[in-house]
């Protein structure tokens, strides 16, 4: 393909966007597709002979669309949502032109600068505190994650570094030899537990497995909105010091998967502060996942609301730009108080990688911060939807969506013969079941209706909703913060659930 | 911005791009700018209101671009290439409009079954075994991890749990409580031990740190071409028995990173047959890390130099399409014997992610493949770049690459009064450093010198090496797997080195 060919088919691809967008809503949310659909319309292997471009443009619409599941359709509910903007898109497009491995410094200055530029930006447009700035006190700072996983992972293993840094003693001092220290490392490795609560992402347990250490999850009530509490936590650390185990991670959410729940930040602090003293060694590491609800706090009323300002005694903070602020997956953007844990736990040297810039220590190499060693220019797509959109852009957002929210909640409220909410509505997302048929329903009856009407709004093929299981209870979530969804689809999406919903009472 | 704005911007930014590689080779490679060039070029907060497209493209020649190091450009010597092309800049651009965080086969069916399919058709490409496609015999198949260094981490991480099943009894069996189990993990855990050698790549290291789990590192030697062999394999295995420790896992490597050497594939199975048959419990799984050199497979008399086939004793292969293989980064192609493997160790479950299509078993859902939950689109570049070039396009830019290192070593040798090659022509990098001086220069002296070398010719920014380092020898690495790079830039590249070598043996 030479540079005219290029020309010619990105532009025909840029109208292709164009339209895609244009008409979404007329689109089937999830794709109909069976199983193994595509292998029946695709040759076994690749072709000998390249392709004309036209060859494969053709097959674009003919065999991968009807495939796709649209998760910017207005009417994309299920979930939370994978953002999309058109600022976004010309970062994804420059970032694949300059392509580049930028895993030091000097493998392009721009792609590390800019990111810990704009992930200082985005961290005071959230509020956090100074601590998880670059050019903050305590030599924090961001840095691009490919997803809350990845960033629960890597602030899992600095987590269990510094630990065993602070609890066991270093090789050489009184006469320890480096396999000796090793010993008593993988004995320690063996007490050690990380501390999650029944509704934190799966992603944390993955993160110990991957770690090889103990998990524990710590149930979490109704009663207390869903919320970790300094209550809850007290009892776990006492458990987990009469059985000889020891916490040194936890995993505290503001938003939760299920039911956007926050869990108790002054409770857990103190909670904690009773276990080891903060700064104390050994004291527990706290990750606060705040992947998808993270990004409301670009209005300050949120900010006050959930009292942001208390991270600044937690060590690790995570939210995705690629949920609900505009930016394309993936942007995972995981600040810490300390880029020093994650250099002392991620560092790994290899010759070839030396150069005069990293060995000066002016400068930021990336690899040190992360898994993986390179890394895409993903900053780019953060910058021009920050610059794009503006602060203000971002709040409206936001705040129409979660609006639409609260629009959705008050709609099924006034139907109270229909609907019992769950939970919410909390940072747009709303979950329910279907209303008791008689006073005397079982959970297993209750549960089977719920599904019901689950299954047939889905089955309409016109809106996607995902479900949970609460206590027992199967409930449905709502999620309103896609950029695309007006209020027209809200109402929508209510006619078609009383509708159904009144079928199955009905039935 | 509006459609019709992103319609204008796009299109600038197609033209910016075929400018961009059109005038490429006329830039420096390496960026020049000084650490915390950009801070002072852009404001301290993101703007509060949006900002219009013009202001923001002004900066990107203005401001970014300084500080681009250009890895497709033609002289770019350095670490291995990070490739672009421009069908596969267009699949970026298709994945970035269909943004989806395709987890799970319904998320977006096309996304899971085009990756199942052009892995397939990659794996016939390559000449790997039936056994890692996902029609073959063992429930095999391929995933896209974003780096290599995930692969290896993904692969370990299996190969202890595999290793655990196999030898640690089962909750249940004998009365054994859950407790009991976990107790006896960690103990196993503490004597389990991954092994790579002295040139594997250092994600192998990160791994088994971010596992927790002790790492012993082969020595290889120039008289065997820097492979592991089956006497160094046998010999470590007994090391390890002999201090009670087990073996679980072994990074082989097709390809290594200093020199391009190729690990002993014949040698390390009849060693591992030795320690324990391949197939009985507790056998150590072979990891195979070709992310560059694997992409010279496509070539038939590369697939027979390697005897490639031999990997099927082995349990999991890894290449990077993104180096050498004109996918931009990242697309880093994993393929496992028998995916249950992965699935085991890495499933983990939350309500909020059941759906019919996943409980019915007859779908693929990979974020039970790899670390993240979320995953980008990223067959559509593999599945561009294939049918574009189709294989004899591929084989054509691998053999004209391959080539072109050749003609650099045969002009080096031509000049054996000024270069020594130290390893290769291998894969397209050859491994040289500066003659000696005199008869009897020290180590130190030479090296002082070849590393004057080396700084000199970067310090010209017309062409940018990396170093490394081979039992104390400095030595400098130069690659020719550019696409850009043509036969001129070799010819340039030789001039350059023997000017500044003369005048470093005269100085």
């Amino acid at each position: 393909m030479d540079a005219q060919e290029f020309k010619e088919a990105a532009n025909a691809t840029i109208d292709d966007i164009i339209t895609y967008f244009d008409t979404l809503g007329s689109r089937n949310v999830v794709s109909t597709v069976e199983p193994g659909y595509l292998r029946k319309l695709l040759p076994d292997e690749a072709p000998q002979e390249g392709e004309p471009w036209a060859a494969i443009h053709k097959d674009m619409e003919a065999k991968i669309m009807p495939g796709i599941t649209h998760w910017n359709h207005p009417s994309f509910h299920a979930f939370f949502p994978c953002a999309s903007s058109y600022p976004s898109i010309l970062g994804e497009l420059y970032s694949a032109a300059l392509t580049t491995a930028a895993f030091n410094w000097i493998c392009s200055p721009a792609v590390t600068e800019l990111e810990t530029i704009v992930l200082d930006w985005l961290a005071k447009t959230l509020g956090l505190p100074a601590c998880f700035l670059s050019t903050g006190p305590t030599r924090g700072g961001g840095v691009i994650q490919g997803s809350a996983s990845e960033a629960v992972l890597t602030a899992m293993v600095a987590a269990r570094d510094k630990y065993l840094r602070e609890t066991v003693a270093a090789a050489g001092e009184g006469g320890l030899t480096e396999e000796e220290r090793e010993e008593r490392v993988m004995v320690k490795r063996s007490r050690m537990v990380a501390l999650a609560t029944t509704l934190t992402h799966s992603s944390a347990k993955k993160a110990a497995l991957i770690l090889g250490c103990r998990f524990r999850a710590i149930r979490v009530r109704e009663e207390d909105g869903y919320a970790l509490t300094r209550e809850g936590l007290a009892a776990e650390l006492a458990a987990c010091r009469a059985q000889g185990l020891e916490p040194f991670f936890l995993a505290a959410t503001l938003g939760t998967t299920d039911v956007c729940s926050v869990d108790d930040f002054e409770g857990i602090s103190a909670a904690l502060a009773d276990h080891v003293p903060p700064g104390a060694p050994g004291e527990v590491w706290v990750h606060v996942d705040a992947a998808y609800a993270g990004a409301a706090l670009v209005c300050p009323e949120v900010q006050e609301s959930t009292r942001i300002g208390l991270v600044s005694r937690f060590h690790s903070f995570d939210m995705n730009m690629h949920k609900w602020l505009l930016v394309n997956f993936d942007a995972s953007c995981f600040f810490v108080r300390n880029r020093e844990w994650l250099v002392q736990a991620l560092s790994v040297n290899q010759a070839v990688y030396g150069n005069k810039a990293s060995d000066g220590g002016l400068v930021t190499d990336y690899r040190e911060w992360q898994i993986p060693l390179g890394r895409r220019f993903r900053s780019l797509k953060i910058w021009f939807v920050l610059r794009s959109y503006g602060v203000k852009g971002l709040q409206e957002h936001i705040r129409r969506t979660i609006k639409m929210g609260e629009g959705f909640a008050e709609a099924l409220r006034g139907r109270s013969d229909l609907f019992e909410i769950v939970a919410g509505p909390s940072f747009a997302l709303t979950v329910f079941r279907l209303a008791a048929k008689s006073e005397g329903a079982s959970l297993e009856e209750r549960n089977a209706q719920t599904k019901a009407l689950y299954e047939k709004v889905n089955a309409t093929g016109k809106m996607w909703l995902t479900s949970t299981e609460l206590d027992g209870r199967f409930a449905i979530r709502l999620m309103t913060a896609v950029r695309t969804t007006e209020t027209e689809h809200i109402k929508t999406a209510v006619k078609t659930l009383v509708e159904i919903a009144e079928e199955v009472l009905r039935g």
